[in-house]
């Protein structure tokens, strides 16, 4: 059954080594590229894709009856059905499948991981569609973060995995010295012990990116796997859930090792499924309300978060004044601002800023940003292509509202986009506050929203950004600075409060960006989450680990 | 400052190597050897334990009463006290010595740890009187148990925090290709950031063997910490503290990094800490009432625990009847059963087992486990030596009341301890019960209390006491079995339920010993406890890791 694993070895331990330097390395190519995926790839994605729509979804586990109510921010009605089931079919199915593969050998289990993995990438189009149609991100977004992105965070989650189950030795023959006696010896055997049923609870805007690694992470330590993705993004999920199901199938296992539970808005599941003892493990990423209640009333303490917030940019000076704006731009833009690393607060200095084409006002770096924008999105393929579609009625009218809450600076407009007359559209809202209007910029306001926050001095805004991150949350922190003491005033501030920093960002790299096998994706030290995407903390108490010690017989 | 580091770094090094094979290792010498320890060791340590009866202990933090009213299991009052500070008072002090602290390189704290360690060793003769005028352990017991082998799982936490914090790179150069482009360069660092002020509980048994595990791997991954010692064995730990002060103190640190919290149990003070939003990480060990009021109620998720089990021991067929008999007998009698690794129930099969002295009936094995304990305890001096006194007047009633629970095959007594007339001793009660019996057998009789259970068959045997373990907690197993395919059941059945099993000890190793850098001490995978002696999980995550990432200047 190991033959998975050799197939795919040599991309493992690659996997274990990027873990460990954390240097640029993909496993996934994130090109969406006929030579690469086949020439035929993009086509049969797309008719992949279509041939769903309108019909119910096949997937051979316990079902009770049927949900699935899904739209495309784009417009149109999926029309797809999915089967549900009440938990204790769930839970009891899992359990039941859950036994062959708590005793399965690492290898095998990993196999089964890197194969799904693998066949997952092949479909690298079609997960696309089924991503674009759910979230609202634009193809080409939907393809890298959607398709080898998201692999690429679960082979990380898988590598981390194997990393520490096999740095558990298997036997040791345990010697003791008894001065001129026989030494003591006894032969012991270590073996994992998984923690039982893990439920994945999925989120709306990033289904696979964010829902992979907890997933992998628990099938890989041993455990059965219960997938509840968010009602408005079914789909990428029971695509994927299915995809595992036939490589368990093809190992030899219950395919209800990974189950799907899909639940209906008006009768959610979640918490009757979280509250169970059963459920030994919980992935959650979402809203912070549904988080604090997870972490508070789940029946298992191993309960792992991204929550939510607000991320900050501080601009003290730059060298490149044009690249600072478009930077910016491109950052706010990307996904209408829906990414959980998205920045939402611009903390610039009363005095304004130096730069290299000389001092900047406030004003001027407001309306810097403001036309870096206008200018980015000004080519209205090109705006569709990085903007995408608003996800939810909420967060479109949460945009409106905002309107109110400063001076604009560039009002938020419709955004159409080709082909799709019906889609959901916002271009980004930019607005001018000051410091101390923190009801404004103190919330997270999630969407295509921006407050450009008017402070005392540069030392005010790190001061004001930080305590913001670990009061409500940050997952991210960018900073612009020529001088190296305020670049280390900056990390030192922003280390403490628990947020990844970015520093004078104004090339190809975007804040927004988390990189698998370098970036730690939130840090787990202040509210945006407990949990990180992927340290060792994230896989190293799915599983425990059970000793027999046998006496060397004489 | 990282002098300690350099000094200590090659055992460093051998630690971490031995936590990875866990063949035999230790690098603290368990014998009470003058070659080892000094000629004048033993006298010093007498001599310096007797110096401070009946004295204030010197504690240079803060401090607004003392507290204090420890009496010697062996009879006498040790008539100390102990500064004592509210929770509001010692929080504050320990944050601001965090600071300095939690920015501190690994190498300068792991150096404090070792330093403090191998400074605690050359105590060892003086820990020896404490830990045996506190808890009740014979003298030899005290050494070797609250010295060098607390030392051990010390050193051990240190090697697992330091290999999981050198396993994340300091600094990477991130190159992304862009096909024909200038790539994209980043320029990454990363740092710990620690938890903040973390809680250590300490019991009454084994306050080092058992504190110092939490001590060392909050201070090592950068939290200052709080001891708050069982008001029963608080001097110990006192101690303890005392001794890493004044490494601190050399390396220029605020001693109140690792600060002392004694109090009165007419006045406990551990819920009041426990539940402050500003205690990160709190590690207990005791009962599993207050375990499951804090796991319920700290103010933080990340709460280690060690509670309380119910050890089993399966007899099902024997090469060695005579070893077997003695040694469970020495496993019954050793610290009269006060550990929390001591068996309590013994499975026999009413139908009697295969021995290599033939078959043996149940009245049989009951017999003989009963003579041999006679045996071992015949000696006064080696009585004393083996049972030590008991630690609370409420074990020595359980003990009492216990008798009627069964019929008893062996009846507990007083075991006089030469020297010390008023000590408060008990030698092991051993009663027989059927299986169905369960309120007899099924709660923790915590003392030296056993059962020796009849059982239908091995099978009923195995499945109850794996059942026993599941519901209520084991930490160790022990199986006597001739068959391999018995073994195999018993090891499968065990590792389900997360108990360490030995297997056929009938020589020098006992169930239980737990030997650092080799044997796991609790699983984490039953009520016994949730964490584990130590594995990656007992130290991955107390600390976070925080990026910066720098766009490389063109």
């Amino acid at each position: 059954m190991s033959r998975f694993f050799e197939a795919h070895r040599a991309l493992l331990e690659r996997a274990v080594d990027a873990c460990r330097t954390r240097v640029y390395w993909s496993a996934f190519p994130e090109a969406a590229s006929g030579k690469i995926y086949g020439e035929t790839a993009k086509a049969d994605g797309e008719a992949a894709f279509k041939a769903m729509l309108g019909k119910p979804f096949e997937l051979d586990q316990p079902a009770e009856s049927r949900v699935g109510h899904e739209v495309s921010p784009f417009g149109m009605a999926l029309d797809i059905t999915y089967p549900s089931a009440s938990p204790d079919t769930l839970v009891a199915a899992s359990q039941r499948a859950g036994k062959a593969w708590a005793t399965a050998s690492i290898e095998d289990r990993i196999g089964v991981c890197l194969e799904t993995l693998h066949r997952l990438n092949r479909q690298s189009f079609l997960i696309a569609h089924t991503v674009m149609h759910t979230t609202g991100q634009a193809f080409m977004m939907a393809f890298q973060a959607g398709g080898p992105h998201a692999q690429d965070r679960g082979l990380e989650a898988v590598a981390y995995a194997y990393d520490e189950m096999t740095r558990i030795p298997r036997t040791a023959e345990w010697t003791k010295p008894q001065g001129k006696g026989e030494p003591l010896v006894l032969d012991k055997t270590w073996r994992i012990v998984p923690r039982g049923v893990a439920l994945v609870i999925g989120c709306a805007t990033f289904p696979t990116w964010n829902g992979y690694p907890g997933i992998f992470a628990s099938l890989a330590t041993g455990n059965s796997v219960i997938v509840k993705p968010h009602p408005g993004a079914i789909l990428p999920l029971a695509l994927s859930v299915q995809i595992a199901r036939g490589v368990l199938k093809e190992a030899g296992f219950d395919p209800n090792v990974l189950m799907l539970a899909a639940d209906d808005p008006a009768a959610p599941i979640a918490k009757d499924l979280a509250t169970r003892p059963d459920i030994a493990i919980v992935d959650f990423t979402g809203g912070p309300a549904f988080g604090a209640w997870l972490r508070a009333n789940a029946g298992t303490d191993l309960v792992f978060t991204e929550e939510a917030g607000i991320n900050p940019i501080v601009i003290d000076s730059t060298d490149d004044f044009r690249g600072l704006c478009g930077n910016i731009a491109f950052s706010l833009s990307l996904y209408s601002g829906q990414m959980c690393t998205a920045p939402q607060n611009i903390f610039v200095p009363t005095g304004g800023i130096a730069t290299n084409e000389g001092h900047k006002s406030f004003d001027d770096v407001a309306a810097g940003i403001a036309t870096a924008i206008d200018k980015l999105l000004g080519d209205p393929d090109r705006a569709t292509g990085i903007l995408g579609a608003i996800q939810s009625d909420a967060t479109q009218a949460r945009v409106a509202a905002a309107r109110k809450l400063g001076k604009i600076i560039r009002d938020s407009g419709p955004a159409p986009a080709a082909g799709y007359p019906q889609a959901r559209t916002a271009s980004p809202l930019v607005l001018a506050v000051d410091a101390a209007d923190e009801t404004a910029w103190g919330e997270e306001r999630f969407g295509p929203i921006s407050f450009i926050i008017k402070t005392a001095s540069t030392a005010d805004s790190i001061e004001r950004a930080a305590h913001s991150a670990q009061r409500k949350g940050a997952i991210t922190a960018s900073l612009y600075a020529t001088d190296d003491a305020v670049i280390d005033q900056g990390a030192d501030a922003f280390a403490r409060a628990g947020v990844a920093l970015s520093v004078n960002l104004t090339g190809g790299v975007y804040v927004n960006q988390s990189a698998a096998f370098s970036d730690y994706h939130v840090s787990g030290a202040n509210p945006a989450g407990n949990a990180c995407l992927t340290d060792a903390a994230f896989v190293a108490n799915r599983f425990r680990i059970a000793t027999t010690r046998r006496q060397r017989a004489a």
